[in-house]
């Protein structure tokens, strides 16, 4: 995935890089891909995804059949690349110590379903947890939520705990080709190119479902031009902003955990 | 309790063991009685139960007719094991320095009624006493919500402070064979076969009431089905996973308060 | 006013004394007056009272004619023994650096109107300000508002910057015999027989209005009984329980800040 | 700007001077315009401007068509003076490292078109952002939400990213004289004679929704007596006022941040 991600980066240079600054903040880091996952997972711990029950992630490796994910038991707000488990696509273990937990096998069905995505993460934060609670999908009435405008899914109905195939298979299907899919008394699940996107996409989805639970607990949403939502959808899922924003959210878990790479 | 619970945790893993970390996450730390009791005051305190008075806490201990307690004035937030009390059914102070608050009658009331419980919380936290304020029951209208499926019952009407026999009475009437119940313009009280389930319940009672405070000022909530809801109250409340649950919270206050224990 | 507080305490201890712990916690800490202050401003502020413009305070010192009260510029969040200034009922300072604000002559008017109290504390804590703004009362359907059944004044209107003496006679005859009073798209102001007693005030009041404002997003308040409300008005002002309340949010206070009486 | 700065500063004391404090509190702590900047920054950042986007900020310098602005990838939570840009109007960098964000474009437009200001900030501040997808404006019903007071606009519709000079011609537009605008489907700007003023004028503008999203879930907002907004507006956008309040969120950062300056 490394390569494919430069190779994604090369190609945003060309595109927004006039728009971005080229000083140290832009280089790459060089995090590797147990890295990348543990700064995703506390950057989304910190902003309100370290629920009850910890939140799922699942990571495509270049290697043919490998992915990398989080043992149970390990919440989002304490995982080290040291506990980060190699496991292949029927969850056994290649590398690490514990086992990861059965519902990390609907994310392995999204990766194994759409090769254009090397990472899913699915969590039941608190807002879109309410939102979920209430029968309307999530809405782009912000500029802010844009990054979902015809790329998010409702699936309106909870078919249980997601530890068997059949549940996989629903939320596959509800999710389709897009990026994110809003699951009804449930949560949110999130895909994207790169750890990175992922993770972003998951932050963002959380602020959008507080910004439209506040909004709507004063009345109905006012909408928004759907040529420019999709402007601006194009606009902030490209590779540069989302690596961008990565790094900054990235930087921001760094200063407050630094230990949380050793 | 301490042998129950090594029982409790033995049955667990002939059911759950494989479905979780064998690694160092899951084995037992070794904590004393005051020691959980402790911990768990310390994690509801920062999940929002560190009210204008100070929450409740019992432990039934081995030997007969003696339970664990705070001393009237400890806030969760600020409890350490030296604090905690050794109490008869009466509230009389067999060892540690202080003396209870009379409230924490109605928890011991419990403990007397139901042999298969061995500890019992209660909390004004804040969503909880917003839901409370407004005549509806907690409604299990999300996954994180169904360990409560069939388990929490309302008590509609508040019958006053908890001082006297009477309103233990009535308290523990409204609870009947449940681990939960909301209490009218009051709050709510959990109860479990273990310190780490009354307090994990407690941890997920706020939490749901958080979500449904929110999810109801947008609207009527969305139910989910009661099979469904039924299978994941059994997976959620399921020894092994309160267990880890618990320590993984528990994790996350020796972090921030490493001297907690001390 | 220290020797009041002492003769305060004696009385209490002879009514509700064998109810708390009689261990350190309950031994009277000998903080001065102006650190008292500083106290109660540190745990407002934490509390949600840390607002655009600052609080304000005024405690009556035994000498005649004298109160303490902060100068302009400082904030609850930041206050030290060594900023508070000594002043009389003009505002004139007679010990101290800096000048009072002049919306401070509304509290000097409660403490000259009122010899039964010897500190007023006005906020304008956000979610006390967002209720302010509906034109309704703080309305008592919990019990941790109990200690404001009949005993919180309504001022519907709003007479406009309080920085005249018209307004502080409107505010003060509004508040009348009582204890707290809502001013209407304002804030809140609270008086006590001590710094402890209005600190203990203000904070309920913040947490009383926060309940309010995420219940009644959902729907009408249920009333509670006033026989019952009474009782608990009662048991929650008592001057144990409110010296009690005062000393664990001060012990909160010291833990995080420790170098705020320096 | 430092000079009209000066001038501003003399005239306030001569109208409010009296009433503050004379002590170190009011001492100009002589910060740069580049300090300033960072400092409005990161007050913004702790009060909920961090978000998914950084926000833009523009100061005019003294030497003419020279602005001081942020590089494209510094979040208002970590900005430090070294990483300050100088640019002119065409967004060209004439001093630092890196390259401004296109849409910082309509901020320097606020300030070609208004000589009588010398600061701009944009942020979604999410509470600003939840208003601005209802359809409603900021309304004034609380004391500490005057200084919007006649000095509000509202843009009714999102003109989509603000990256090319329509929009920002558009925003011009809609801000007209005033001193803020609310942005639908988007947020907030503000302007002032000084980066101070600016920093202040947004830091209430999200506190004021936040206070008008909460009161409008409870139902309709009481108005106030528009002479009595018009008073409590002059006095807290005085210069004198707003130095005051600058310096005391300043102090708040330099307390939790101390190195920000560095």
């Amino acid at each position: 995935m490394a390569m494919d991600l430069d190779a994604l980066r090369a190609r945003a240079s060309g595109r927004l890089g006039e728009l971005y600054n080229e000083g140290e903040l832009l280089a790459d880091p060089g995090w590797s891909d147990a890295e990348k996952l543990t700064l995703a997972c506390r950057m989304l711990a910190v902003d309100g995804h370290d629920t009850v029950v910890p939140g799922l992630i699942a990571v495509r490796l270049s290697e043919p059949d490998a992915f990398l994910t989080l043992p149970m038991g390990v919440g989002f707000e304490e995982v080290t690349p040291r506990q980060v488990l190699t496991i292949d696509p029927q969850l056994n273990v290649l590398a690490g110590r514990g086992k990861p937990p059965k519902a990390a096998g609907f994310l392995i069905k999204f990766l194994e379903l759409r090769p254009d995505i090397n990472c899913g993460i699915h969590t039941h934060a608190l807002y879109t947890a309410a939102l979920s609670m209430v029968d309307e999908p999530l809405v782009v009435a912000h500029m802010d939520a844009t990054m979902f405008h015809d790329d998010c899914a409702f699936l309106r109905e909870w078919p249980g705990n997601p530890v068997t195939e059949l549940e996989g298979e629903i939320i596959s299907r509800a999710l389709g080709p897009r990026r994110a899919v809003l699951l009804a008394n449930h949560g949110l699940a999130t895909v994207g190119q790169s750890v990175e996107e992922a993770a972003w996409l998951a932050l963002c989805f959380e602020r959008a479902a507080k910004m439209q639970v506040r909004a709507r607990s004063i009345g109905p949403l006012s909408k928004i031009d759907p040529e420019y939502a999709r402007d601006a959808h194009d606009y902030l899922t490209d590779p540069t902003m989302v690596a961008t924003q990565f790094r900054r959210f990235a930087r921001r878990v760094l200063r407050s955990e630094p230990d949380c790479l050793a």
